[in-house]
């Protein structure tokens, strides 16, 4: 019997998740906090629930994907949330991107019921959960993650065990923190071109051949030199990342001038944007008023 | 003929172009402030002189590569300068990392004497300059650019016209700070991951499978790892470059807070290094005392 799996938060990355985990033959529950974004998986088969606890109640792997703290706690401890619903010996995996601690915690609770978690936040965006190429950094037992990896195998291409709970998270939140800066970077330098009068097409060209290029810069730089940035990872979550970042740097006595002047970027940028953008429109912190 | 070419300063990147351009065919006269550093070039067959001025007159194309503005200011227009020997119709090329505005004042001093100027700075380090494979950024007139080709052509793969005088170097600025911020980022990104008890290989292990992956992080981050920071390219240099990028922002009203965090880190770290450092020895900052 295929296993019962149950899906929360059908979000950009939550809803593409959701039909690679059908389309591998997994009985899927889903919830979502605004219902209808849930009705495309059910025409494609899956069940939906009106409450978290319910589909905890409903599956042996729990998948909750959801986009900040104050998101996972309402989900996981809120009235009919998961933690109300999770059967003994099933397994709570939070694709979310959340703090360490946040993810200690929730390890915590399911000890207590008898199940076991593991926080799997996720890299390869949108365009990673379509295909089924997405990246799991993963905190919490090794023996759990290899009774979880055929439902991960459905999402995602790997799946690396990065510690014990809240590990995937700090490795999450510190690969997040090297995009944020590498786009800082790019889009500092872009200025710093321009303002100088020299077309940025010759900062990307010379990138191209220089020991500096990147994935990012590839990607992004492109974006930046057109200002198109229809939102592949928003930049409201990144910035979310950023803040959560500093807040574990803070924690451990950790100096962050990176993270600090990244922050202070983004949330410039955030405030004055109209419309939900990808990470890569912080270029617009340079741009002329 | 073999063109004459006179090469001014034979450091860690001259010394190994001196030896290419000897390869290549070209008569070669050599000048460095401590005469000394040449002697591998003489045995070679190049021709060493005492001033400056000397060896530009040897020469159709004088190529200058030396630290830093000052260097550059007293190479040029000091006693017994380049520019009081260079002949008419010959070209400069400085290859140093400076500013715009000095590589503009060198070009303009040049067309007075009637003679040509590029500014070219290097990327490649050591091994590129090693190889024969830099990269040139260039500034200046295109057609001057295909008259030293054959020249540059013996010490790089590749050559870049990025536009008028000073054009290479506010690219060469741009791509320096693209690099340090990268390594900033990687650096405090490594201290977050260690502070927060996870080790630093982990983080290096899913950077591999990250749109994060650069260049940079495969090349620095097993330096940071290990603590190994012989240097390829100086900290003292791209700190320097990065004070010529915060100058140059200056100039054109661009705000540069990550060139800012990037200069306090990089200092911080110069001041207390005991010896010659790469600049992925900027990971120290964040070493417990």
């Amino acid at each position: 019997m295929a296993t019962n799996v149950a899906l929360l938060g059908l979000g950009l990355m939550g809803k593409p998740m959701g039909h690679n985990l059908l389309k591998n033959g997994f009985a899927l529950t889903v919830w979502n906090r605004t219902a209808a974004r849930g009705d495309d998986l059910v025409a494609a088969g899956a069940k939906r629930v009106a409450t978290p606890s319910e589909a905890a109640a409903a599956a042996e792997v729990v998948i909750t994907i959801v986009s900040d703290p104050p998101a996972v706690e309402s989900v996981l401890w809120g009235d009919n949330g998961v933690l109300a619903g999770l059967k003994r010996g099933s397994v709570l995996v939070d694709s979310s991107t959340v703090t360490p601690a946040l993810a200690r915690r929730a390890a915590e609770a399911c000890g207590e019921r008898g199940c076991e978690f593991l926080d799997a936040p996720v890299t390869g965006g949108t365009w990673g959960a379509e295909k089924g190429e997405l990246v799991f950094m993963v905190g919490g037992k090794a023996e759990t993650l290899e009774r979880v990896a055929p439902v991960l195998g459905a999402m995602g291409k790997q799946w690396l065990h990065m510690g014990p709970h809240g590990a995937g998270q700090v490795i999450k939140l510190a690969t997040n923190l090297i995009l944020a800066l590498q786009t800082v970077a790019t889009a500092e330098a872009l200025a710093l071109v321009r303002g100088a009068g020299i077309p940025g097409e010759k900062l990307a060209e010379m990138m191209q051949a220089s020991m500096g290029r990147s994935k990012l810069i590839d990607v992004k730089l492109p974006m930046m030199l057109e200002g198109r940035y229809t939102p592949s990872f928003p930049l409201r979550l990144m910035n979310k990342d950023a803040g959560l970042a500093l807040e574990l740097g803070a924690e451990s006595g950790v100096r962050m001038p990176g993270a600090t002047a990244a922050r202070e970027v983004m949330t410039a940028v955030e405030r004055a944007a109209k419309e939900d953008v990808d990470y890569a429109a912080l270029a617009r912190y340079w741009q002329k008023a």
